[in-house]
C-alpha cells in the first residue's frame, strides 16, 4: 500500500538555471580551456581585511553554536550599520540573523503564507525565489516588466489586477537581481500605497543596497517601516556588500513582533548560523568608508565597460542596469540555454570562453526570456573586456 | 479582503525546549549566578588543532561561494571517512552537505513526503524534529519507548499497528537524542524488515555515531544501504563529533539517485554551505585516532559520573545511557517545566545553579514526560560533580 516515491513537490523543485550548466563548464576547463563565470554574482570584492584578520587570530576553541537569533555582537554591528544608514529606530529585536538571505527569504515565505497562497514579483525576478516558494508551498505570481522601460514597475492597474482574495505579499528585489534595476521614490510609494489599500505585506530584498550608480537614490524599504510597521518586511544579506558570499550571512528586520517571533522560533529549530562567520562580520562597523566607495567606483566602471561593450555587438540589446551587477541581455540567438550550453561545450576564443544564465529561469511565465541571459559583471575590466570580446565572436560564429 | 496575518503555520513551530529558557538563564547571569548548562548539546569537546590551523592561516579573500553539493575536498575527506567506518561504496554523488544535520533533516523530510504524510518516529524524540515536521508540513506520530526498557524499541506490532497509508518512512537517532539508546543489531533488522514489508523510507540520525559506550557495537544505516539501496537515508553532522557545533556542517547520505538529485536542487536553491567551515572540516582525515579516543573516553567517564551521581539522589530514575550525552531523567516534582524555571529564578547554591531540559517537549504525545528532564552530560567532571550537587540540593528545596 505505501510507497518509496519522492515527493511530487521535489520534482517541482527545479536545477538553478545558474548553476546547471556548471558540469559543461567543469568538462571545459578539464580540456584545459579557461572559462570566464558571468552566470553568478559572486563577486571578486575582497572581504574587508578587519574582518580576513579575526580568522588569522581565532583562539576559541571549540567552535560553539551561537544564539538562534544571532551573535550578540553581530546584531549590535547591524544596527549600527542600520543606524548609519538614518534608520534609528532599529534594535537589535527586529533583525533575525539567517543562514544567507536565502533562509531569510524561505522564513519569510513561510511565516507569511499559508500553502497556495500567493506573493506577487516581477519578472524576471531572482531564480532562486521559485526555490523557497516550492519549498513553502508558496505560489508566485509574476508581473511582467519590460526591457524598454529598463524593467521598471508597469502601471499600477496592473500590478493590482493581480490580486485576488490568496495575495498575501509582494516582494521586490531592489537594486534588483537580475536586471540592476533600481526603483524610484514614485514606484516605492505606488508599492506601499497598493499595499495598504489592498492590506498586503512588502517584503523589500536590499542585499545589493550598496550597488546603486549614476548618483541614483537607493530608496530602502526601511523609510517606510515605522509607517507600517506590521506590514513591511526587510531581508538582506552581507554577502555582496563585504565579499562574503561563501558566509552565508542574511538577516530579516521588520518591527512586527509576530513576525519576529516566529522567525526566531524557526531559527531555535535549526540551532544557529554559523558562529566563526558571525564572529567575522561581527567587525563590519570597522570597515571603512573608503572600502565601500572603493567597491562602488569599481562597480559603476565595470557596468560602463559592459554596456558599452554589449552594446557595440550587433543584434545584442540592453539598457543601461542602475545597479547591482547584473544585466538581463537580450541576443541575438533563439535559445539562450541552447547558446549558453554551446558556449561552453564546442566554443572557444585563444582557449578561452563564457559562462552566462541562461534568463528563461528569471521568468515566471513559460516561453519568456528564451532568447536573453543574465550577465553578472563580477570580473575585473581586463577580464570583463575579453569576455565581451569572446562573446562578440561567439555570437557570430553560433 | 486580505488580511497581513501570519500564516497559522508559523504559531505551530513551537520555541524549543531547549532554549525557551534562555531569558531566564540570562536573567540569572546577570544577577551574578553562575549557570551549569546541561540543557543544550553543546560540549567541551577541543575542535581539533588541525582544523583551527585552517583559520589561522587564512589566506582565500574574498570568502567565495562553495559548491551547492558541497566543497570537493570536503566530500572527498567525508568519503575517505565512511570508506575507513568499513562503508567502502560510499561515494561522493552519494553525499550531499548540509548546513547542520539540521538541513539535512529538512530536506528530507520534504524530498520525501507530501503535505500530511506521516513519518514514524519513537518518543522521546529529538525535540527539533517537531519544527523541521512542521515546517515541511509533515506530521510526526510517535510510539512510545520507556524508561524501565532503556528506551529500547517496542514490539514490532506496536510499531506496524502506527503504519498507515499515509506513512513514509520512520526516524531513528541512534545513539539516541535525548534517550542515549543504541539501537542492537536485532531492532535494526527489525526496522528494515518493517520497512521491507511496508515499503517506507527508513532514516537514520547519526550524529553520535562516535558517542557509544561499554564495548557496545553502534550499527549503523549504512550496513543495509547496498541492500536497500532505495530506502536507506542517513543523516549525519559533524557538530559533536569535531567540537564543531557552530560550524554548521551536516550531511545526508543515499544511494537514491532520485533523492540525491531533488536535495541537490534544493541545495542550489540556498547557494551553498559555508565556505571557511567546509574548508576547515576538510581536515578531519588529519585527526588522529588519539582523538577519538579521548573523547569517548571523557564521555564515558561524564556518563559514569553523571549516573551514580544522579541514582544517588532520592526520587530520580535513570537508566545508564548507552551512547550520546544525553540522559532522560524522571525528577521527584510534578512539572519539570515549572521546576527548571524555579532552577533558574529562584534557586541557587553557592552562587550557583543548573539548566536542565524539559523533557514534555521531546514527547509528540501530550501530557507525557511531563515529570522529566533531559540532561546533556557535556560539563567536565568536576563542574559535572557540582551541577548533580546543586540539583540534589535544589529537588530538596523544591
Amino acid at each position: 500500500m505505501n510507497n518509496i516515491n519522492i515527493s511530487s513537490r521535489l520534482h517541482k523543485v527545479l536545477a538553478s538555471p545558474i548553476r546547471k550548466l556548471i558540469p559543461y563548464a567543469n568538462e571545459a576547463k578539464r580540456q584545459g580551456i579557461k572559462v570566464y563565470h558571468l552566470n553568478i554574482g559572486d563577486p571578486d570584492v575582497k572581504t574587508p581585511k578587519v574582518m580576513i584578520n579575526v580568522l588569522k587570530k581565532w583562539i576559541i576553541n571549540p567552535i560553539p553554536y551561537d544564539q538562534s537569533h544571532g551573535n550578540p555582537n553581530f546584531l549590535e554591528s547591524l544596527v549600527t550599520y542600520y543606524n548609519k544608514l538614518g534608520h534609528s529606530f532599529v534594535k537589535s529585536n527586529h533583525i533575525q540573523i539567517t543562514t544567507g538571505g536565502s533562509e531569510a527569504i524561505s522564513m519569510i515565505f513561510f511565516a507569511i503564507c499559508q500553502p497556495e497562497e500567493e506573493i506577487i514579483v516581477f519578472e524576471p525576478y531572482y531564480t532562486n525565489y521559485n526555490s523557497y516558494a516550492v519549498i513553502n508551498g508558496v505560489k508566485l505570481v509574476s508581473v511582467l516588466t519590460k526591457e524598454e522601460t529598463n524593467f521598471h514597475l508597469p502601471e499600477r492597474k496592473e500590478i493590482e489586477k493581480r490580486i485576488n482574495k490568496k495575495t498575501k505579499a509582494i516582494l521586490i528585489c531592489n537594486p534588483s537581481n537580475p536586471t540592476g534595476t533600481v526603483y524610484t521614490r514614485d514606484e516605492m510609494e505606488m508599492l506601499v500605497s497598493i499595499c495598504v489599500k489592498n492590506n498586503l505585506f512588502l517584503i523589500s530584498d536590499e542585499v545589493y543596497r550598496e550597488f546603486v550608480y549614476d548618483g541614483k537614490k537607493h530608496v530602502s524599504i526601511l523609510n517606510y517601516m515605522q509607517k507600517l510597521p506590521k506590514q513591511t518586511i526587510l531581508i538582506d544579506s552581507l554577502s555582496k556588500r563585504y565579499g562574503l558570499c561563501g558566509a552565508r550571512l542574511g538577516m530579516t528586520v521588520s518591527l512586527n513582533e509576530e513576525i519576529m517571533n516566529g522567525v526566531l522560533r524557526m531559527a531555535q529549530g535549526r540551532l544557529s548560523s554559523g558562529y566563526i562567520d558571525q564572529t567575522m562580520a561581527e567587525k563590519l562597523t570597522e570597515v571603512k568608508e573608503s572600502y565601500y566607495k572603493a567597491v562602488h567606483e569599481e562597480y559603476q566602471t565595470r557596468r560602463n565597460v559592459l554596456y558599452k561593450g554589449l552594446k557595440s555587438i550587433p543584434g545584442v540589446y540592453l539598457e543601461k542596469p542602475e545597479g547591482a551587477f547584473y544585466a538581463i541581455v537580450k541576443l541575438p540567438v533563439k535559445d539562450s540555454e541552447d547558446f549558453c550550453q554551446w558556449l561552453l561545450e564546442k566554443f572557444s576564443y585563444k582557449n578561452e570562453t563564457v559562462m552566462l544564465a541562461p534568463a528563461a529561469g528569471f521568468y515566471g511565465t513559460k516561453g519568456r526570456g528564451k532568447d536573453e541571459v543574465r550577465i553578472a559583471y563580477v570580473l575585473n575590466i581586463g577580464n570583463l573586456e575579453k569576455a565581451i570580446e569572446i562573446l562578440r565572436r561567439a555570437l557570430v560564429e553560433y
